[in-house]
């Protein structure tokens, strides 16, 4: 199948809206922003091997893609608007690509997001998405925005994904439910946005929780404290691994894609609120303290060192 | 050399621009768009061994990774504004990283375009630009505007890319002034602003001239006769291949990053004075008809079939 073809099959199946002055098939999309807003942009690539297993279903990676970049949207509390995907293929696969689409967009469809452009290339099998977004000018949840004294938030349950690919490394057979956090990622958009204007600072628990507030106390100035023993956890984990494997899976394993956000300790109420209007558990977790770096500690009071501190791309 | 160093080594020498309300370092970028413009956006990937041969300096790949997708923007009528990079490395070396960003920052220094995101991961050498521009609304050029008895034209020369990329893979010497054209393409920002509103449809050519104008007829509903004997080659060119060989690089030679667009026959001089006050060389190379497809002939009127119609990524 030409280059030419592969992107009609796409175009064919990708959902428009009215601020889409242009989409696929021109050089470039036009774009119309409502007045007032922000744009807010961000991108990320998944490679076959380093970001899922060769072997991976094609509709999972579809929706993988997407949903890593959406919950950079959420972490900001963006509204999702267009998006943009660039396929490198080592071959012309029909099905492959049908597949693909299915994953791609139905997450697509479920948060208004259009596919605007994109590209198709040969090489190894490689997906990088640019996402783009709206938000209020002065909304938006930043990394530096955490003060002392903020409450530390979590969205969800944490540890799931990295449990999902630790059974899988060792060649175990893969828990469906840990196994469907890894290629299933809920990207947090609707609290993102109700975040937004409350919230101090947000980020999205990519790289393992410890490792992601530790760059939100890096960009804000400040410290944190967490209690590992407050994490919360699915009870698929609780019944896969031991609790020593769980906290170390929760505190730093990474690809869950939950929000970890800060705000001020008597918005608390404002906070659960807004949680439970959007239909997603969140769960105090510790707090914003002058200094630097991020200290966990047990229930007790004890220190907690993480075997290994988050996932790091290179080493 | 971890992950967050690679950025922030990105990010120490990336301009910014006073529309950037937040640039690298967070989970996305935040954007002020200036009223009554449209959003432009494109996306293009360079895969190693594919879009360039293994061992290409890094900053050539650099230059020429923002080149391509600039050029799209070119071919929109778009000023350009931001950009976001996704790089996959083999390895973390920062000397490559480096030597890549010399090249990709002096192009974007050069049209004033801000670096304002992106993802570093491990994977294959892979490429991915997506950049943002502006247009006023209702001036951007499409593919779809062609009409039948617009002029066609083209900007500097033809053939030069493909000629370098011909000799290289015969294993001969490359001449410098075609492996200057192939590594270095000069995205033609200045002429595709300049006839934003003036010209009817534009497209740049990558995928060799045929091919390309090809893609606005399909896309204007329209035909095009184009005089092979008419297109523009360079010194360099002529000087190193025979002229049936210079003709079949000129039509249907990708990678010259040249604008071929129409404009009514009426706005001749209107045209060429646009092209004389940004200092760039244009040639009238057809005309459009109706009717549909391009067919190419010599200047004696007989028909000119070409070898290859152009690049093609899957076949």
């Amino acid at each position: 199948m030409p280059e030419f073809d592969l992107i009609a099959r796409i175009k064919a199946r990708a959902s428009s809206r009215p601020d889409v002055t242009l989409g696929i098939g021109d050089d470039a999309a036009l774009l119309r922003m409502p007045p007032g807003k922000l744009l807010v942009v961000a991108t990320d690539t998944l490679n076959a091997g380093v970001h899922f297993p060769i072997g991976t279903a094609p509709a999972d990676i579809g929706w993988k893609a997407l949903a890593v970049n959406l919950s950079d949207l959420a972490a900001m509390g963006a509204q999702p608007a267009w998006c943009t995907l660039s396929l490198s293929l080592p071959g012309s696969d029909a099905a492959w690509l049908d597949g693909f689409l299915d994953g791609f967009l139905a997450l697509a469809d479920q948060h208004g997001i259009a596919l605007v452009g994109g590209d198709t290339t040969r090489g190894p099998l490689s997906i990088s998405v640019t996402v783009h977004g709206l938000v209020d000018d002065g909304a938006a949840l930043r990394r530096e925005g955490a003060r002392a004294g903020d409450d530390i938030w979590v969205s969800g349950t944490l540890g799931d994904a990295a449990g999902a690919l630790a059974q899988w490394r060792e060649g175990q057979p893969v828990e469906p439910a840990l196994r469907a956090r890894l290629e299933r990622p809920t990207p947090r958009i609707a609290l993102g946005i109700a975040l937004a204007g409350v919230a101090h600072a947000a980020i999205d628990v990519s790289d393992g929780l410890l490792a992601d507030l530790a760059h939100v106390c890096d960009a804000s100035a400040v410290g944190a404290e967490v209690d590992v023993d407050a994490l919360p956890a699915s009870t698929a984990l609780h019944a896969t691994f031991d609790d020593v494997a769980c906290r170390g899976l929760q505190a730093t394993g990474g690809d869950d894609y939950e929000l970890c956000f800060t705000a001020a300790a008597d918005q608390r109420d404002a906070v659960a609120c807004i949680a439970g209007d959007v239909g997603v558990r969140i769960t105090r977790i510790g707090r914003i303290v002058p200094g630097a770096g991020v200290h966990a500690h047990r229930a007790d009071g004890s220190q907690w060192r993480p075997v290994h501190a988050g996932y790091v791309h290179f080493e």
